[in-house]
């Protein structure tokens, strides 16, 4: 059915009537006195969000775009850095650290297996000399649905002096991710996730001990280099012309995040990933991240006696759902259910019964018809 | 008058009701069939625009990203290039340029005088070991509204070898920028000029002779890797998440600039610098560009007897239009009237009328009341 599209991917994520229509007002010029004010509140926004007092800097760029500003500010050529790898967002990282020449060192786990704060302790341990310069972590890596230990980890490399940098894409707005309270370095993410709003904005947030790795540090940039960033936001303004009404359903969208409250966000993607995962495992559709290691953002399933890319085209094509598919060597294998940023229980509800009746569809005769919607409603009443 | 806003600076341009409304749509997921089917629509009209065969790639960053990615894909640390500086926006490419360690030679002009082609060929004549890597370019330099002369220094590096890099941000959409006529490498844009877009989207148009250098080309990309943007869209996809819903208000832009015809795009904006210059000289305000070399995007005034920030601020106090400020040392010295994209005769006549009034109002008494507005609807009803 033509404009009834359910977007339940890791995103672009729902985006809420008032933001879409705060994005329709005609811009304003981005040299005024209008436009500072909105900058100023939307910074003090973004530093509630990401629970910190350092700066909070804003791009024109994809999660992508902020990521890389906030590796390549801090860093020079010939730099030690270990990188978890355990999907495609660490692989990435990995990439824009060669790229630009680092001595990379990457940390590995399979793919759907959390990245193990003990190899890293082990690593930053022999560190004797601190040659390591810093380390990148993905915090929920959105191609498997599985959420790193982002917490232990920054722990350790914080005791041994080296930068701690994070792709928080999507766990901020989803999960806890207190940047001061873990002595976060760099903290990346991007607007279709947790912050309710289409995509075309990256956020960087940056610590005073990261700024003092800028001084020093070589890598050339200059679209991305957030020194000019955070230059222009000190003074209410930006280095480049930013995306002016994407700023206006920013505004709308935070305004919207501190009503709700971050502990009451935290619960709902909490008990949403917990209703999500008790319907598969109640239609027997297995589940691709353990539980202790379960993204808030993303659930990834990986069914045997089914096509997960069956299962996918057929819950678009009649309940006009979209779930995500597999990435690089998982496509085909698993399929990815979204529940970030504005989904309310009832789209799960939705979402589950649309997947229930698909498999019927399929013909899928591994579980009892109503088994996953029950279990659902049972975690999201019950808790 | 609160939502009463009109622009009149060179960007953000006004945007017609039916793309605003059209970026108010919910987002599709970025790898769908729909999304291909728009990301090809809108490749094709892309094309169109810039009177080419070649690739137009679109990247969510300003135009300052964009002409980052133009210079950065196609060089290497050490390449000798020419840069023309006569303005903030020249002086910025030479700075991209001198942060990734090129050579960089700058050819200035005045603020205010356009670059004088004989200086660039006489640099390329005297190359005749080609260490001449690349020229940069901007078309229409918006600090100041002078356009320079693109045509022929283009001829030129053509005629040398060299790579011509234009940034065509305010002139594309305004101007006949025929890349493949003028065999241009790079053309860089952004969404908030002739577009009639919000600011948002970057485009580059890139050359088989750029490809051929990018093949060889060292200097450290990522985000702004054109060669990852060719690979995706040659597949209707892209790298990077895209900013969806400025796609969709692209898409409609695209089609009503294809409605209009460039033939008429390019004459309105001539017509209306034309009637906006034949105002102010009517008025007695001094024209910062010279006839010969003025913009068809914006006209800069550089009154003498009264002050060009009072003019402005009452012009935005009264009337609820926005004028441009002098940039860097032109910063109250000059005012600036973009009449550029979504520019109708009817906000000439308006904006002229509301700048003789606020004249009055200041005391003005250079010229008589209404002959601005005279000499403006002689201009733009006779042509």
């Amino acid at each position: 059915m033509d404009n009834k599209l359910m977007l339940m991917i890791p995103g672009p994520t729902p985006v809420p009537e008032p933001v879409l229509l705060a994005m329709a007002k005609h811009p304003i010029g981005h040299r005024s006195k209008d436009f500072e004010g909105l900058l100023a509140d939307v910074t003090a926004q973004l530093k509630w969000l990401h629970q910190t007092q350092s700066d909070v800097l804003v791009l024109a760029a994809s999660g992508t775009g902020a990521m890389e500003a906030g590796i390549i500010n801090f860093l020079s050529a010939g730099d030690r850095v270990l990188v978890g790898v355990n999907g495609k967002f660490g692989d990435r990282w990995a990439q824009v650290c060669e790229t630009y020449g680092l001595k990379v060192e990457r940390v590995t786990a399979e793919w759907g297996k959390p990245l193990d704060p003990a190899e890293f302790r082990r690593l930053l341990d022999a560190d004797t000399d601190k040659t390591i310069k810093a380390v990148v972590i993905t915090h929920s890596e959105t191609s498997t649905g599985v959420l790193n230990d982002l917490e232990t980890i920054s722990k350790d490399v914080k005791a041994h002096g080296a930068l701690i940098m994070a792709d928080a894409v999507t766990s901020l707005g989803a999960t806890n991710v207190p940047m001061d309270e873990w002595g976060l370095d760099v903290v990346a993410s991007g607007s279709q996730k947790g912050y309710m709003l289409p995509p075309g904005l990256g956020f960087v947030a940056v610590s005073q001990k990261a700024w003092d790795a800028y001084k020093t540090a070589t890598l050339p940039r200059f679209y991305l280099d957030l020194g000019k960033y955070k230059k222009a936001t000190d003074k209410n303004s930006t280095p480049f012309t930013p995306p002016v009404t994407l700023f206006f359903g920013l505004q709308v969208a935070l305004d919207m995040m501190q009503k709700e409250g971050l502990e009451s966000i935290f619960a709902r993607h909490h008990r949403q990933k917990n209703a999500t995962r008790a319907a598969m495992q109640a239609m027997s559709l297995p589940l691709f991240a353990a539980d202790a290691a379960a993204s808030p953002a993303i659930t990834a399933v990986a069914p045997v006696s089914v096509d997960a890319e069956k299962i996918r085209s057929l819950v678009k094509k009649r309940f006009d759902i979209l779930l995500a598919g597999g990435q690089d060597h998982l496509k085909g294998k698993i399929f990815r259910v979204g529940h970030l940023g504005f989904v309310s229980d009832r789209d799960i509800l939705t979402a589950i019964g649309a997947l229930e009746a698909a498999l019927l569809e399929l013909g899928y005769d591994q579980c009892q018809p109503g088994a996953g919607l029950a279990a659902a409603s049972q975690v999201l009443t019950q808790g």
